[in-house]
């Protein structure tokens, strides 16, 4: 039997911490990869992480490095290369500095990875989503990117916190995009089974979706220089474990559409089962007029994104 | 049943990373500290973990702080804290700075947990136990140092790549301090039960010895800026599971002697039993002219290092 | 820090599985008491299980005895104790049999473990858990019954294996008792937070409700020889888990009433929050007419039961 | 991706307990097979234990099937056939008897799953996983025996009671067979690395080696009914995890020698290289002629029961 073989592209924080987390997980071989010059620093924290691996008692290999070829006949990668928006930086500028990373990168998984599931994170994801997948010519269903994983984590864990119960216990459901464009379907999301309008009023609920909505920035103002990695590693995690262990998990994912709820080439968060083949089926759900409208919205946000792209 | 609080001192990338391997194993809520100008940052690295919680699944408490009026009563207290020796320093500067810091921190830890253990890994690490032993007022079994985990996790990492085997079934063994003061005992030191000796030649486990000693700066050399703490946090993690469940576990430690191996009054890397009671036992080996020698002078090294504070 | 001691009282398969269970989330040390003349197997049973630590990687003691003595200071005591019904026997006379078993336990309980929570699974629980309130003379939230997370882990395999999805996004709800009193609430169950009732249709759900309330059967049935243990198990496992770790979960159990659904002193199946203090809170819901009315024949069951005891 | 699947064949207490074992490790779905007439009860424990995994929290599919089209393109196959030995029985007759369903087994197994490993434990499981070898016709690194690890197992438990350490840093080696066959390398025999004959007198060492020796029928007298199935079940799980996920253990395992040790054409215990290739490699030690002698009589007691062999 082979061991998996995962790719992280990109070895910042939340880079590292995913490929932590995999590892921790046994999830396969991690080869943590980034531009030539942070070679040296992508090696030492593959090899401080492998160095751990002892003592936390996993047992997979953990290897840094700048050269593709690396990555070669990898199962999965994971990309979370890209800039964050500099002070002064025009938003089209962001989109297009992270688009040119995305296609180079997208071309080196195709070339040395043509059989790999593309788990993308990189901002803006929805974009970088349809870069990745516009640029490898993979199958729609191999490339996937993250963005309700994370958004659900942050809510269930408000909630746990207001309702002073488990996070096990809790479960919140989104569509759309990240942030100000996230459709939180709170008739959805429970505390044990329980839906949450029958536990908290409206108010509180509508504060801790406003909350959620802007997690991120929560954890950018807090940190004061960066931005949050925990939690999205975490979220990246648990989606490759869906597809490498064939799990068929329901899970919020940013998925291409090709008719579902309206839309058209276009990358967006929808409900997905993930499984052994990537995505395995995208859930449609009926909304309400409200939500369609809101989702309608996301899907024009990310379209005006699209558009910037060269 | 009350779960278990920890206390980690000292919020850069070790003292999260711990506070994260912490929460992943279910130990107890962890209250992540540091300085006022740091609580901003402090109390988004803790929430950025706990966002991680609901799909880690992990189900404890994580706060970021600076008041120490939040660590009240916690069973265990890991001190990461203190300054990394700039350019330009001298090494007396690094110790009586550090062993400020300790003295403050040993002395809120004394006021607000009077029953914790106190697991250290500020450097010099030996001098810095030393410091908070004398300062907390705490019996010797609940000051212990971290050196040796580390070590003997390095070694065995090195050991696996160079025989091709599971780290699992690695095993290594030092006494001692740190890199140059380290004492590999090889003779203790075996790959699924067979002396290394028998399996690698004598000039090639030199070379793993002496890339063992200079492990964190190897880290340190591939990062170019800070130090390793994957590895670290691992180790203190590990620690504090011997601690917390009572595992009675033989793990190298830093430990006050008051006769053990010729030595008083001095904190020393020595194997220890490891477990509800903290330090309940000091393991005595017959040693080598050759080994007692190196011990003298790593026993020579952090003395001078005593000798140092005010 | 000491660990946990936690009690099985019976040994048979579902017992010992139990056991098993508890010590590999070293959720405490754990002492397996059946009755004198089944001390050698019990003690047998203890050992093996114990020869598997080395390998399985947990850390606790599991030892065997007949000796009440020996559960002395447990924390927590789960009771699987009792006979189970034979050809030709009245129900009233399995009712009190083992409800003189359950007596005898509880006070041996009372005795040596004064402080101790006490989980329920012997038959029929919601007299036995009531039996053992009264014995033992705890407070009411320290004394619990299994049943309602063994219905819905059943329901939640047969709901994951007809959507061909993860169970660990499928949820299930029920009030009252086992099998034919079990009152499931399909509109708060869910695979990936979508309604049973949108995926499912209305005859097929009503089919795996009925599968489910005959769940035990069908097991006895194909076994042709004693009853189902590993989903029991397992259930009496996270309900141990949840009070040990103070997690406060939503959980399914047998509770005490004083008024909560319009019930008085009896033991009934309703949602509560399991935590460090056992029944933190019982969870009132708003039933349909047809759900209360269910309830209304799960608890004149459970009264037929107790009237019988005498 | 594709889920590993594993057959285990025979559903008495440790084929059973395997097949929990290795699905809450999510090492495969897991198929549990045995004779027509046990048909039912080997569909009722397999679904018995599926009910425990929305609880126990693994997501792997468990079937039970007495036919072996559904053992098609297995990864790996756990044979626990076989009879035990009952009173009047010679051990001819036990040893035919055996061999005859490991004939019919092996054959099924070349037959659905041609690229499987094998690991046996049925007994005598030396002359059994001789048998397997022949029959099937693989190669001989997919056909593997357990005995050694079970064997170490118990002697790490007792030797973690006398000393009162944790059984994770213990370890233990043996060569040749089971029970009276069994050759204790106690000089590779450790605590927290220390060499035992350091720590224990020679005295107290050769009880706790006869104990290990006898431990199977320490086990079968106490249950006054059967013999041990959680540690055998352990030691199974291990082996197939090493191998599934490629781990390159050094475990003890029954092997097939061709000049290893000085025998051929024999399967004995010896230590190995277990990973994704089965046995990569035997390791040959230098023996005392102590320990030679005593493993020529292991060998002399292996060929002894394969000269029974019709």
């Amino acid at each position: 039997m082979k061991r998996n073989k995962i790719s992280v592209i990109g070895s910042g924080f939340t880079g590292t911490t995913t490929a932590l987390m995999l590892a921790q997980k046994e999830l396969g071989d991690v080869v943590l990869v980034d531009i030539p010059n942070m070679e040296a620093p992508t090696k030492g924290k593959a090899l401080d992480m492998l160095e751990a691996s002892p003592v936390q008692g996993f047992d997979v290999n953990i290897t840094g490095t700048s050269n593709y070829e690396e990555t070669k006949g990898s199962d999965l990668v994971i990309i979370t290369a890209g800039i964050a928006r500099k002070p002064g930086m025009s938003r089209d500028d962001l989109v297009n500095t992270n688009a040119k990373i995305m296609k180079t990168v997208a071309k080196d998984i195709a070339t040395y990875a043509p059989d790999a599931f593309i788990v993308v994170l990189s901002n803006p994801v929805d974009a970088m989503t349809y870069t990745a997948f516009k640029e490898s010519g993979f199958p729609k269903e191999r490339v996937i990117g993250q963005s309700g994983v994370l958004d659900t984590a942050r809510f269930r864990t408000f909630i746990a916190q207001e309702l002073n119960l488990s996070v096990k216990d809790i479960t919140g459901f989104v569509l759309g995009g990240h942030g100000d464009d996230m459709v939180p379907l709170i008739r959805y999301s429970y505390a044990g089974g329980i839906p949450l309008e029958k536990l908290i009023s409206k108010d509180r609920l509508d504060e801790i979706v406003e909350r959620t909505r802007k997690g991120g920035g929560e954890i950018v103002g807090l940190l004061g220089n960066g931005s949050a990695y925990y939690a999205p590693a975490a979220s990246l995690t648990i989606m490759a474990e869906a597809i490498l262990k064939d799990q068929r998990r329901v899970l919020p994912a940013i998925a291409y559409l090709e008719g579902e709820y309206g839309y058209s080439d276009i990358y967006l968060g929808v409900p997905v089962v993930l499984g052994g083949n990537g995505i395995e089926e995208i859930i449609e759900l009926d909304l309400t007029e409200e939500e369609k409208k809101a989702l309608d919205k996301s899907a024009d946000s990310v379209k005006q994104v699209l558009s910037i792209l060269d």
